[in-house]
């Protein structure tokens, strides 16, 4: 039984860092009791970065590779790009019609985060930015979902979610929308390699999907106690970064690890050396499901859309005896349509589905959905959630118009 | 040959007066030279009037109405309502993102327009009401019209639509969008019969549609000046109202109008006459267009699918011997759910589709149509304006995402 429906959403910074690792570990777990939708917020990643968007498809990808070698699970879970979505872009419009722009200008983070990128050089008091809560009243509110899993530095906006969701109720005497409460989480704050916060753009990063050999780099890159110059000198684990991730990593250990440091018994080289086992034994089963999903067969495919199948007991609407004709007039009118790389694609593998579908494997809409993915794995993934998230965002449509009187 | 694209509209608040006429007529004009698309705008409608949304579908269908029986061609120009056309609401978000709110805020009519409801009040500002102009870029950009019938107060309106269409072609290294030109007209301002404003909530304003009584007790009611008490006495026609009214509708006696007034040739009552016989001149063929519409017959409204396949050139999918049950399966789609009211029109009409069908006169396409719209002319109208504004919006937001790099 599901408790209920959750949608978190990350907005796509291309590969994640270990830092991102325990809220992701938490949606894995969220995925056992409850209704999820994960979302890749690239509507919201416009606010600020409405004028760098050259990487956002190749960020898109490396972020989903992550979720999915995290263990996110794309047949349980809808995982979906936000601006495919296009009711997104609808009912944010239609809460915008009755949002007092007090409430956003008041917002606490609004302000902030206008300075913060001001000190940077950057103007970001856009109408889209400024709007940033009620489209994230929008993703929310879409799917009826009653949980968000926040930090807390989040309330504030999930509270003005509550108030767009009272405030629509009200006005057209209805009760439509949930008030959604927050599911709180505590996720330690992991310190970039070098102290400060980690970040790609400082290089002070351990990317979820780092390879032993860069693990083994950035964790010796780590400053230790800038006093202790000889093996011999006491330690201080106050102001040694190793110390802080094994804070996070080796917490049972901790006392033993800061008494050893203190007395000198260990040295830093060895304790590196532990801290790195430990990251690698967080990172290798991650690393090793990522190569599956990289890999990209067309098994992998295949299986996907199998599980999916069954997950939604969508019925086979063909039967035996398949004529291969339909099949190859889809190949046809991709072929015509396709560049040289996707060419090779439809060329190694088509025979395969052509196969699959006659003994009844896989359907027609199957194949379509191999052909408009071009056989890739992630865009298989999310245009499948796209067509999840999109049926209930169709549904909800519906019902706000109707609420609205919006009947034309 | 067109000269290029039209987009205009107009706030649906039911029925018209005649001092929406000339812009009508310019509308009427402008459909011989371009293509036109024309909207109804609700979301514009929502920026101030979030609360009152419960005769929105009616003030809609009788605004439409007007249009139709002034001479507005469905046939020619798309008439659409702007909600429906979902994309309007998606080029807005993706606008929104790099839209500083300087722009916005200094925007002229924004203070003057939140001061005036303000002392009615009213509190609009709203998040949406200040988006209003990004809102109506993309009304204008959608359809890449290149030419905006306007007045002169909308003018920095559309300086507005250019300097979004030139920021999104800037930061998308793009030609995409044109900067669209005013096409300046000069409309008379026509006021009520008591002098103010002319508006239906004043009870001062003349209908398109009113009937000829009504006509005639309005241009009684008018104001003529107050200071002719009896018939001997000479005029002012500076201060009469029907005179204003003579100034526009009857411009070239006006001269020997207002010497005749002056001198008491002409008495108020004879001056009310011939300003009603004009008014009725001018009314009474749109009255009659009106009727025919308002009759909503099954041949209007299969006369116009006709029209409309004509001009659009859609071949017909079916031949000859055609078989019935693909209409009927679909009528007992249609039955299952219909209401009491709808019952009857699809059983009044029914046979008559079905053999309009069987001899190749429509298409099952067409029959959908009249399901769809429940064989009612307007809605029909308005699904057809949805579906011809929808081919071109879709194309635009492909275009615009590529630009954009939302490739997913």
């Amino acid at each position: 039984m599901s408790k209920g429906t959750i949608l978190s959403g990350m907005r796509p910074t291309g590969k994640l860092h270990i830092g991102h690792l325990s809220v992701l570990e938490n949606w894995v777990k969220l995925q056992q009791d409850y209704r999820c939708y994960f979302m890749v917020a690239d509507l919201h990643s416009l606010t600020t970065k409405f004028d760098e968007t050259e990487n956002l498809p190749n960020d898109i990808r490396e972020m989903v590779l992550d979720w999915l070698s995290v263990g996110i699970d794309p047949v349980k879970s809808a995982v979906f790009v936000q601006s495919s979505v296009t009711q997104h872009a609808e009912l944010h419009l239609y809460f915008s019609m009755n949002i007092p722009l007090s409430w956003l200008e008041r917002c606490p983070t609004y302000k902030d985060q206008v300075a913060q990128f001001g000190r940077q050089g950057k103007d970001i008091t856009t109408y889209g930015f400024l709007g940033y809560p009620v489209l994230q009243a929008a993703d929310i509110l879409m799917y009826f979902a009653d949980t968000v899993p926040v930090g807390e530095d989040q309330l504030p906006h999930l509270e003005l979610t509550r108030e767009i969701a009272r405030r629509f109720n009200f006005l057209y005497k209805t009760e439509l929308f949930p008030e959604p409460q927050a599911l709180l989480g505590k996720f330690p704050l992991v310190p970039g390699v070098d102290g400060r916060k980690m970040s790609k753009s400082y290089g002070n990063d351990i990317a979820i999907s780092a390879s032993s050999e860069d693990v083994r780099k950035r964790v010796n890159a780590m400053v230790t106690d800038p006093g202790r110059v000889r093996r011999e000198d006491l330690g201080n684990p106050d102001v040694c970064i190793v110390n802080k991730y094994q804070e996070i990593y080796n917490n049972e250990l901790l006392a033993y690890i800061q008494k050893t440091c203190r007395s000198a018994e260990r040295g830093c080289v060895n304790c590196k050396k532990e801290l790195y086992n430990l990251v690698e034994q967080l990172l290798a089963p991650i690393r090793e499901r990522r190569a599956i999903y990289e890999n990209n067969t067309y098994e992998l495919q295949r299986d996907y859309l199998l599980k999916l199948k069954n997950k939604t007991r969508t019925k086979d609407p063909d039967t035996n005896e398949r004529d291969e004709a339909p099949v190859h007039r889809k190949f046809d009118r991709y072929w015509k349509k396709a560049g040289r790389k996707e060419k090779e694609t439809l060329k190694k593998t088509g025979s395969q589905v052509i196969a699959d579908y006659k003994s009844g494997l896989i359907t027609l809409n199957d194949v379509q959905s191999l052909l408009d993915a071009r056989f890739d794995f992630v865009s298989l993934i999310l245009q499948k959630g796209k067509e999840r998230a999109g049926r209930q965002a169709v549904k909800t449509i519906e019902q706000v118009r109707e609420a609205m009187n919006l009947r034309y």
